[in-house]
């Protein structure tokens, strides 16, 4: 085989991977959907407001990126999508009341996000607040009464979503360097340390809770922690890329926010051509992690390859 | 015996239950408060303004009313103390991350708390979202990683726990309720029913987990979920009677807030002489409900009544 058709030939396998990502997201979606509409309450139940704030934001449109990693982790090890849907479902009610709380205006200050306004614009700042509240209390509450899952089982899973989510080694504690490094120059291995938190967290335990669910053992685990280690990084980094690169219409925000807000991201600390570069080593180690399996990973794979050539 | 020589006895032997019980929240305190600073994060641990603002908040001289009655009802149904540690100081932070998100200009906007100021204005809004937020996860994670209960009871804690805390039958409800009726006239079932959830739920939540962890039936769960109700309705009252009738040095903020703020309250809908008397009758249904019991059951009587008398 010649170099090139070698390299043809593994061309057409990413771009057969990333197909079958895309075809699992599209037929897991409505599952996701229909499981995140039966966690929060009605809106037309009281207190309506607060509900109404819930949804609002929780069904704004969002790719769903953490439950559907979470689906194709576990399935991937023999779960049953049923026994995972609650937990893939806790960890975006958690990155939806991070979002919420983000955009505040002593956060972010955001008036947009998924092409609408923000919470706290759509309804009031004390709502948005409570809204967020709420949406962490319902995740854990999602968590702890899956009768899906055995209850030892669950009080693994808590204890991995609230350490992702928490901190100091969570998501909080990612916002709360983010807040520190804000308007000052930030070194390498401090932005990676703050998006290792602050985004990187969430996706691992998400991996990792995957894996919990279908009962995998330790191999499994280290595996995918790393695996979900480099996905995270790959997230970030494709995030911070498409805020400089993509187009108003493609995000539903402003692009180019991030950069006039002086924020440290990997596009502006490295530079647009370097960020590309690390995203593909980033993509290129999450595969490797998976190597050392012995269970067919190429969906993995895919989801992989999706985010790293992802529009939005 | 003469009416008089019953009414004497009953009154000392109230004293003693009280005396009692006030000895018990002595003799705990130092669990309580070690267990919490062992929960939560040093402050020379990075991001150190995020725990320093958590550290600020949750070791401002609280009353610990809720970690108490959790270990009050744990160990009068035969839990130790150590079982009973963790989820108690749970509740705790769960009860410190809503008064610092309470605090928030955009919610009661207090700049005082405690005789001291408030997490937002000693820190900043940003950090105080992010400390509550923090506390929330903190909380779930103290539960779900206590070695010294079984994993299914933990499981069975967090989701009391996030009912307790969330919506739409836990206090961030109620919050929502009172941000909907602020300004407005409500009607003494509304009111009850905000408090319900406001502040009853946790309490009930609180006094519910210690009969969980100590194993006792379903008859003690019924008892101590009437008991726990009736407690909390108690502690509300005697609240809004405080802010009244208190004096800034006993409250540690400046009372009569709630009456210029025309926020309702027991006091201002009822009047101060029905508020003492629906305390006095809430607590003797505290009692009542303990009556149906075999174990002994001084240490909660002690407990209500206290908290009918309490000066702070």
């Amino acid at each position: 085989m010649t170099n090139r058709s070698l390299t043809k030939k593994r061309y057409r396998s990413d771009e057969a991977l990333v197909n079958s990502a895309r075809r699992f997201l599209q037929t897991r979606r409505a599952a996701i959907e229909a499981t995140l509409d039966r966690l929060v309450p009605r809106e037309s139940e009281p207190p309506e407001r607060l509900h109404g704030a819930i949804r609002w934001s929780l069904f704004a449109g969002g790719k769903r990126f953490r439950p559907a990693l979470l689906l194709a982790v576990g399935e991937t090890f023999g779960a049953r999508t049923e026994a995972l849907l609650a937990t893939a479902c806790a960890f975006e009610l958690v990155h939806t009341y991070s979002l919420i709380h983000d955009d505040l205006p002593a956060m972010d200050d955001d008036d947009m996000r998924r092409g609408r306004p923000t919470c706290h614009v759509r309804f009031d700042e004390a709502t948005a607040i409570l809204a967020g509240d709420a949406l962490q209390s319902l995740a854990f509450q999602a968590i702890a009464e899956d009768e899906h899952v055995d209850r030892a089982t669950r009080a693994m899973l808590v204890a991995e979503l609230a350490r992702a989510a928490g901190t100091p080694r969570g998501m909080v504690a990612g916002q709360a360097f983010d807040l520190e490094a804000e308007g000052r120059s930030i070194s390498e291995a401090a932005l990676e340390r703050m998006h290792r938190l602050k985004t990187g967290a969430m996706i691992v335990a998400a991996a990792r809770a995957g894996v919990l669910i279908a009962g995998a053992g330790e191999e499994s685990l280290v595996a995918v922690t790393e695996y979900g280690t480099q996905l995270g990084l790959l997230f970030q980094i494709t995030d911070d890329l498409l805020d400089v690169t993509a187009t108003a219409g493609d995000l539903g925000k402003t692009p180019g926010k991030d950069l006039r807000a002086g924020k440290a991201t990997y596009a502006t600390v490295y530079g647009v051509p370097a960020a590309r570069e690390k995203a593909a080593r980033a993509c290129a180690d999450a595969c490797a992690a998976l190597d050392r399996l012995h269970h067919e990973t190429g969906l993995l794979r895919g989801l992989a390859l999706l985010t790293l050539h992802r529009k939005t």
